[in-house]
């Protein structure tokens, strides 16, 4: 097994921040200052271009040791944030942008690539597991959870699919082609987020990715508005689904 | 205008509730124990069969007076609760009841009938609102909310089309037929409440209704299960909405 690395520490907002690595990628985790119990982790996966620091990850970070205590972890995935891209990243990168630039759907190049990227990441999120359990204040026997919208879905519903420690999951914003067929295989609860109005996903292919899930507790969040336009008030009604599922209280600034 | 007389009053769990009539239709409202001050109001519709006081309006009461210090009301629908039954509610009901003992739809009985209803109840919803608004403690510029799921819908869209002094407002579970129309001239917040495996309401004729609302911010929650299995944690997702609308901090019980 891959051990866990501390490379750096940091606090602030009652939040402790220690970046890591395990078997070489590059990772963070976000816990309670006041920790020394036992708590349930999250793991997060981020957008699409994005990194394992990015506002949107330390946001719900901060909500979910905030209101909840407890431990939360992302890594970068492959290609994104601290780690190189090789010279498959930079072709399909460039095929989005000039996709883009054409007017042209980018959604067969997102579904592609994406796959391409969960192949990878689904067993560094599996190593990166084993390693934060290996931690005394996460320990083997306590609850998961998986946060990942847009491309934190695309490698979390094949995640979540093989990965049993994982026992509630907040999903949304993918595209079913590649992804249903694995969420056919999951059947723990689930919250999934959909734009009604995304140019990019249609209404068509976000509902029949939620119809996929085999869960028999599942709830689909619609809001109006465009792909980029999830309302804020969802990533409070995630940390509300993981204190339910996962065990804790959470307090008034959730 | 007809003036509200209080009939009955009692408290328990930090809520007082006081029963009274507005032109004959009796009402409930469920107020902050320490509530001298000017709080928003919900007021809130009650299903098919039941009544002001059936425990889903009162648990909701509970919710929205404790976690938000809220102003909370209910008049019973004509034919409901203490009102006295005509011989149409009477036929409306035994057909109701002979289409389910056969098996058939229910649906196109209760869309009916409900619209039947509607038309009675809306003017004295607005009855109700403006008396309840004479009263020191609601006042005459304050938020207004409006909640109502199944018969509470059917009678609150039409009702939220027509009255301006309601921002807010949390429907669901009905079918588009009579509503759809009505819900094209709704422009406030909506939250929609939708079961996905509704043996009454099919996914197509919900999804229709809440597309129908001409809402800039509107919220669909789909959840698994059944017409009656709407999950209690959608009842503190509406708390949450109002306290998002109206004004108010949730408290860590919500």
């Amino acid at each position: 097994m891959n051990s866990l690395q501390f490379t750096a520490e940091s606090s602030s907002n009652g939040m402790v921040e220690r970046d890591f690595t395990v078997g070489g990628v590059p990772g963070v985790l976000w816990s309670p200052v006041a920790g020394a119990d036992r708590a349930p982790l999250v793991l997060m996966g981020h957008g699409g271009g994005n990194h394992k620091k990015h506002p949107a990850m330390s946001g719900r970070a901060q909500r979910l040791v905030e209101a909840c205590g407890f431990h939360v972890a992302v890594i970068d995935a492959p290609g994104h944030g601290d780690r190189p891209r090789t010279e498959h990243d930079e072709q399909e990168i460039a095929a989005l942008f000039a996709a883009r630039a054409a007017g042209e759907p980018e959604g067969p190049i997102v579904v592609r690539y994406n796959a391409h990227l969960a192949d990878l990441a689904v067993p560094e999120y599996r190593a990166t597991l084993d390693a934060l359990q290996a931690l005394p204040e996460i320990g083997a026997d306590g609850p998961v959870g998986y946060w990942g919208i847009n491309m934190g879905t695309a490698i979390g519903v094949p995640l979540v699919a093989v990965e049993p420690r994982i026992t509630a999951a907040v999903f949304g914003q993918h595209w079913p082609h590649v992804l249903a067929e694995k969420a056919k295989q999951i059947t723990i609860p689930i919250e999934f987020d959909l734009q009604w109005d995304d140019e990019h996903i249609s209404r068509e292919e976000g509902l029949t990715l939620f119809d996929a899930f085999a869960s028999k507790e599942k709830s689909l969040h619609v809001n109006s508005g465009k792909h980029k336009e999830l309302p804020r008030f969802e990533a409070d009604s995630a940390v509300r689904f993981f204190a339910r599922h996962l065990g804790g209280a959470v307090t008034a600034s959730a």
